[in-house]
């Protein structure tokens, strides 16, 4: 019995030191993009930072303006110490910014991928990223602010993307092409479910608004797992088979992970212990063991299901984002049955200097880009991981013993139990 | 006057040396194209082939399918000993399926940028480049087998090309937007001056057809040396001046090499030495010498002209296509007046075990993707390298002293002189 307290006590430690160490990292972390990425003159933000936060491009991505919104919104409302009118105000500045200019063509939906620095579209893709980080920005600002026209904006787009996704793409601008097999990227039902999960959050009607597309949403990951279930595919058919070619086997283990931390959410919120199972093992274990490096560690970008040599010229580096997926997705498989030991990745990524983490490392480890912002790299990865760690500790924290009071009033877990 | 006599004797075996080894490389590599690349069954060629040659994907990019045609017409045209008719066979064989399937809705000329197999559109471009290999492709067709239908496909699809920069871009589909600044990528006017190049050759209707739309992509191709003339920058605006952010500091060397050997080859029929030699300083030397990594050698694939990190993840890797034009470019200066040591650069990318050349290496040298082929390498930039380098060693030995007859009634040093 003493073994078993002592043991307790060892992992409470533990934890506990953790959790400094991730709550340190966000504070830091925010701080870099609290002092470098604001446009005082636009409004919006800059991502486009170098190492030491210099902006090297005045280009607004619509995906990061989005990302960049909620993030400090979230921040605002689940951190007792992040409830800082200076964060809040970069948020609303940052929907204003997105309100007046992410549309191309209002009352039209569809969004601009990347803007001018006043807000002029420069480029749009014929998917439907943008529009979703749209709707996370907007709903947390509804949600922060109780401003009812922030949730209005949200739950049309919301609906706005659903018909393009289930109903009728033909608003996205994709060409019809003969030779164009009907593949459903993850990425797709990856983004819908984490859209239902944020949108149906301490909302009842929302959440029974979207719990079929929720369903429909976990079904369609699920299909992704191929090859006698030895391998998640980022691109199936729509019926759930496998593509022929490079498309049908690419492989992306850090995406197989993002999606088994989400669906894992949804588990939980379901109460199937058996899925979560199946989720824990298949988009969790599975990828992050195929997905590891053996010679350098770390998670490769891209893997062929066969073997074959991927054709992306990027396909060994190390990112970052991949890697701080895997320490949420850890922490959430630690919350049931598992171990932190991937809490250390995030050490190769740092940048004790200036602050905030590399995005992209060779395959040895060493820095390939000193950027630490760029057209794919904004204030979101980083801090969402960090943020959520730091909450799971919490709970797990509180699970074990008395531990000194902290904030965070949500905590991701919902419905989790250890 | 010995002295004189013994250097030229020891400059005239250094330059058969290096025109055997060149000419044995080219068997070989088109051995490796004969033997893996040939479709039987629907006509056209796979590119996506493993280091051994064993196809990974089917599908058949249509830059690749029209640069094989041209590339087989062009050593059969060109070098007795590939006058052979398996060669010419394939080259109609690729001919024929480009003339059925490359057209995305005939009679409109746009081309797809990548078909199925048996030719079904799978993604097409807004830009010019599936066309214009389409169009080099049927005028060697039509060099090598006289049928008039070849060259009516070229020529009208050369006016398309040249309607579609120069007078209305509507039929690209290319999307009006209001914040997308009006940029002229160096690629436009290059493959347009390649194009009357290769149009004009040894026709004179089309050499003065063409004359007027030659001028105005040197011209053009010119304007993009800027920074008081120490960089060569590959986006401009359309009269020639910087723009702002990434896109406008954007550097390929290997690029901006390559469209020294274009320039070079328009001042030579030009008889402009003056001209010639602002090339040789602006195109050829400063590239090279502010691409190459000092580290450890090789041309980077992107640089910043300010020196700020590149966004894309491939920037500091060794490609094989711009150490390909490096090789032709150092060798046409050396006619001018340069050495040929750029010829042992080619022995990084080799493959003795298997033939052909890798095509991607990490920084220092390792071959970072095993791949012979894929979307963007096909039988093209290798080989073309090599027969030119082989041409042209054949006439610096011709100038030189007796040489043992050798084929090639083509050179492409047409007008150059030592």
């Amino acid at each position: 019995m003493d073994r078993v307290l002592q043991d307790m006590e060892k992992e409470r430690e533990t934890l506990q030191v953790w959790k400094e160490r991730v709550g340190q990292e966000l504070d830091s972390v925010v701080a870099f993009w609290m002092e470098h990425s604001h446009d005082q003159e636009h409004g919006g933000f800059f991502t486009c930072l170098g190492r030491n936060g210099q902006v090297y491009d005045h280009l607004k991505y619509v995906w990061l303006q989005g990302r960049q919104v909620w993030m400090y919104c979230r921040l605002y409302r689940t951190f007792e110490r992040f409830r800082r009118a200076d964060l809040l105000d970069a948020a609303k500045a940052g929907g204003e910014f997105l309100l007046h200019y992410a549309r191309v063509a209002p009352p039209g939906k569809k969004c601009a991928f990347v803007l001018t620095r006043d807000g002029h579209p420069v480029k749009v893709q014929r998917t439907i990223f943008s529009e979703c980080f749209y709707t996370m920005a907007m709903n947390e600002l509804w949600k922060v602010t109780g401003e009812t026209y922030y949730q209005k904006e949200a739950v049309e787009m919301m609906d706005q993307i659903v018909h393009w996704v289930r109903e009728d793409p033909a608003g996205l601008g994709r060409p019809q092409l003969s030779g164009t097999l009907a593949t459903e990227p993850m990425a797709v039902p990856m983004m819908l479910l984490s859209l239902v999960e944020q949108l149906g959050e301490e909302d009842e009607a929302l959440t029974s608004k979207y719990a079929e597309l929720g369903d429909w949403c976990a079904h369609r990951i699920l299909q992704h797992v191929q090859k006698d279930g030895k391998a998640v595919l980022e691109n199936v058919s729509e019926d759930g088979k496998e593509l022929p070619g490079c498309l049908g086997r690419h492989q992306n283990p850090g995406h197989a992970i993002e999606a088994g931390w989400f669906l894992l959410q949804y588990a939980r919120r379901k109460g199937d212990i058996k899925l979560r199972m199946h989720i824990i093992e298949k988009f969790l274990l599975l990828p992050f063991h195929s997905g590891w490096d053996p010679e350098h560690g770390g998670l490769f970008y891209f893997q062929d299901a066969d073997g074959f040599c991927p054709t992306q010229l990027e396909w060994d580096m190390k990112l970052w984002w991949p890697h701080c997926e895997a320490m949420i997705a850890s922490l959430m498989a630690y919350s049931e049955n598992g171990d932190p030991a991937l809490l250390k990745l995030f050490k190769q990524f740092r940048d004790p200097e200036f602050g905030e983490w590399f995005g992209y490392l060779k395959r040895e480890g060493k820095v390939a880009l000193s950027i630490k912002g760029g057209p794919f790299k904004g204030c979101f990865h980083v801090p969402r991981c960090l943020a959520m760690c730091e909450q799971i500790l919490e709970v797990l924290l509180r699970h074990l013993g008395p531990a000194p009071v902290v904030s965070s009033p949500t905590v991701p877990t919902r419905g989790g139990s250890k």
